[in-house]
């Protein structure tokens, strides 16, 4: 087939034989994969099952003129990942919704779904299924996650408890800039810059640190970061029924994320970071007995820093503190208004 | 708020709580459902998890000019225990990935989710999850749906073997003769074709005979019908590595359609009913041993007639068998051609 011809020449069940040709053998645990009506898993016992969805829209999420398609598969699975790891669960299938403008080129089609692929494979999740559809407007990439878990072991949104350390994984404000940047087409020369970008295009879900959050019941509550971090800790603490102070020299910002903040968008870089989306880290609470434990699981997870950037309160209030003085934590950013 | 207002006046967490706010409370099984990063389900021992995906498109799979909000959301849920039904599960949990127009009257937005939900109550079904996200193009609904089976009574589309009696659930060419007469705004006084329009805008899935005949191993292979009989025909036999003759006059086509197909459009009525899709039935094949616990199935089944239509062969040509004459099987329908 001609490499620049496109997916109206295909047809739907072309689409999934060539997706089907790429996707490796499935485990064992797997006793129906892509090709029937749906998959069948066989799970473990004393597991449980964590589910969860979440969407790439052209034009909302990613614009393809600058998002490689590659990072356009790999961030649809990835974003999907976080989820799981902010539950603890360890992932296990993907099922993928592809809805396809007919003028998608054949090799898009391919990238995407290969950058999908290697993000599985790292994980070691099979893509069990999923479905094709025909768009009218903008390409859609849908995907379903499942991992499991024992039931002791899941980590909530609820669960803080005043007096827990608020810590956070990575950086904040990565996306962001990555982001910005690459629309202004910038960071090429800049080492910091691009790291940012690569953070954007193909986060890395922090599936490890998850793990090893839920399994050695570390932290009482856990959200990853998908809408920014000062949402994320507003959604942890409604959840839990309590408040916490942030300290804003603590919030982890990467000094090339800081500098373009400041210096090409005139932001100022805590509250731009703090207002941030798409870091896909994990933001979660740790009780002071378990601080202990937390620190032996940093020394195994790989090399990923946690910070702590606060406390949580009884008093349901949501401060920013700097330089002595505290403030009201801003909002973060919603999709539709 | 003004029942007139539309989707882009709530923002993506007020449209969340207002899915939630009518989503009746989560069954003991489900340990945390809507409202944290991802769903979490303690599944039963012995059992498989079986799970699908399938997305409806406006512009694609329907029109808002003459599909009511009601019925996207409940054919969205439909479309997905079709497939479950077809694998012999019980359907257990569903998430929702909406992706909205800004738009989208809020009316119309809680008229889809009221759809789903009545479906979803009919079948014992929790909603546990989903994503909301806004789009710039057409509407979307996204449904990923899980059930469970003891692994060792799932019917695959593999498993047909020559000889096996071919049957399908209900009528066939009903959904598209409704489509039709909906899109031409007929058959508000005549009985049979309204129920061929009801038929295509809330197809009820058939759960029940799914589960009877997964759990009494009556079926050897078996499928929904998506995409049309013919297609499900050839579904079903190649992926068993056999054929089939079908018999024309014993396809069980609706009077109602027949006529709107030979009078109206200027079609054979078993070629375009062949052709049809969305007629969200079963079909699936019976070992010979076998006929008499269908008989015994079909006794309990709600009154929902089955009808055998052919045989499974051990040459793998797809026969249509029409006074005495045989023709090859016409294909089904395609989505991007």
């Amino acid at each position: 087939m001609n490499p620049e011809s496109s997916v109206s020449d295909l047809g739907e069940r072309a689409v999934i034989r060539r997706i089907r040709a790429r996707v490796p053998p499935p485990p064992a645990w797997v006793a129906a994969g892509i090709g029937d009506d749906a998959a069948v898993i066989v799970p473990e016992r004393n597991r449980s099952e964590v589910v969860t969805t979440d969407v790439l829209v052209e034009g909302v999420h990613f614009d393809r003129s600058y998002v490689p398609p590659e990072a356009i598969g790999s961030k649809a699975l990835a974003v999907n990942l976080s989820d799981l790891a902010a539950m603890g669960a360890e992932p296990r299938v993907a099922l993928l919704s592809l809805i396809l403008p007919g003028s998608l080129p054949v090799r898009d089609l391919d990238a995407i779904v290969a950058g999908l692929l290697k993000l599985a494979e790292r994980y070691g999740v099979a893509l069990v299924g999923g479905n094709i559809a025909r768009s009218p407007g903008p390409l859609v990439v849908d995907v379903t996650a499942i991992g499991s878990i024992k039931p002791r072991r899941v980590m909530l949104r609820r669960g803080a408890a005043p007096g827990d350390g608020l810590y956070v994984s990575g950086a904040i404000g990565a996306a962001r800039a990555g982001f910005l940047a690459l629309v202004a087409g910038a960071g090429d020369g800049d080492e910091g810059l691009a790291g940012c970008r690569e953070r954007f295009l193909t986060p890395d879900p922090r599936v490890r640190l998850g793990l090893l959050l839920g399994r050695n019941a570390v932290a009482s509550a856990c959200v990853d970061l998908s809408d920014g971090l000062a949402d994320a800790v507003r959604q942890l603490t409604t959840a839990s029924g309590v408040g916490a102070i942030v300290s804003a020299e603590d919030i982890p910002v990467p000094q090339a994320a800081a500098r373009w903040f400041a210096e090409r968008e005139g932001l100022d870089p805590v509250d731009a970071a703090l207002r941030g989306g798409e870091d896909y880290e994990l933001l979660f609470t740790v009780p002071r007995r378990r601080r202990r434990a937390l620190e032996a699981i940093l020394r195994s997870a790989d090399g990923l820093p946690c910070t702590r950037i606060g406390t949580v309160t009884a008093s349901r209030a949501l401060l920013l503190r700097r330089a002595g003085a505290d403030a009201d934590l801003p909002a973060g950013f919603t999709h539709f208004r």
